[in-house]
């Protein structure tokens, strides 16, 4: 695994701060994807890491994931799939060609602007809002809002069987990743069977196996 | 200007969807900046044409920007931008090496998900609840929520006079076109020092001049 790259660190080494059932299993799955042996670091939520001096340190926004690479510390889910699929080219996780890259990129900047935001206004409405009546009406809207995405997903952006055909990209870990709240966000996988499909798929790759164990394990130390 | 592409399209003339007063300046603005001769179409919102057949067909989701290069459509601004950069290498607008081009993509990342987001509270809160009432709520945060995005730019995020220092990058046409709306959004440019430099920065620049007079001319005809 070589790349041209600005980096002094073990490309292969990275730390990801990761919490379960957050967008960081995306990156987290990416790693491996990419050979990458990631020092996994859990930032508990449960106990408000993520707002305390050591994990702001890390990232002052209080955010997973976020990847190190010796000093260098990259966050946002979009920029480190990318710099992950960089450093490994041979994986050959998203396209050289500049145009095809940024059908990738709006991708997951669909994701992450748009069915993210509409996912995270069932259980951080106190960001746009306050008062519990308002959050309760943001939470109602949320299969709405949802639907919305994978409507457009399946109809327009999804290829089938990855995201972008037969080709697996740094979009498919997202996508997975995200999917995973769809029926807790109140849209069924049955009016979206391209997405569902997905879903299965990706359960039988070897890297999503690899993250889901350890998610599972950490969520299993946690209770 | 010239890059290796899987573009057959003439690279300096693509065709730009763009509506005034959205986040397509910053993609209008990258254009110059590259060098780029553009053929700017306007969405007319007042007209609704985002949502009408003709436009859904370039981009289903009914949103500005979209750029097309021949028969090659991208949507959503930073992958926007960074094709822009890499399709006009000699301008360098964005770094080649792999974790500092991560850090611009993470900085339009958070830009897209979390400024943008943010803001878009304020006009377009029916995406997220139902209820004037409570739309009325969540116009009500929108300062505190938009504060707290530039709070984390101005000191964290931000180097200036430039996001990444001395060097312009295509983060800085999208930080100029969201600030555009601090003081609608509610915050005021005094608490900002290094976003409100910038802003006064950026408006020097020949690019944004260009970007600007051709809002400024479809704003003229609209009325």
């Amino acid at each position: 695994m070589k790349a041209a790259s600005d980096l002094t660190a073990d490309i292969e080494r990275p730390i990801l701060y990761f919490a379960p059932d957050t967008c960081s299993l995306a990156s987290l799955i990416a790693c491996y994807d990419a050979g990458m042996e990631p020092t996994v670091k859990e930032v508990s939520f449960a106990r408000d890491e993520q707002l305390g001096k050591a994990y702001r340190a890390i990232n002052p926004s209080a955010k997973v994931p976020a990847i190190v690479f010796g000093k260098d510390i990259v966050v946002e889910t979009p920029a480190i799939l990318m710099l992950i699929a960089q450093l490994a080219p041979t994986a050959e996780l998203v396209p050289v060609a500049p145009v095809a890259q940024a059908k990738v990129q709006a991708f997951n900047s669909y994701l992450c602007s748009t069915l993210h935001v509409a996912h995270a206004h069932r259980m951080r409405g106190y960001r746009w809002l306050d008062g519990e009546e308002h959050e309760e009406a943001m939470r109602q809207k949320v299969p709405e809002a949802v639907d919305v995405c994978y409507a457009h997903i399946e109809h327009h952006l999804m290829q089938g069987p990855f995201v972008f055909g037969e080709s697996y990209t740094i979009a498919d870990p997202y996508l997975f990743t995200i999917s995973r709240w769809m029926e807790s966000d109140g849209c069924g996988p049955d009016d979206f069977p391209k997405v569902a499909a997905h879903r299965r798929l990706m359960g039988e790759r070897t890297s999503v196996a690899q993250a889901l164990a350890i998610e599972a394990k950490m969520m299993a130390d946690n209770v």
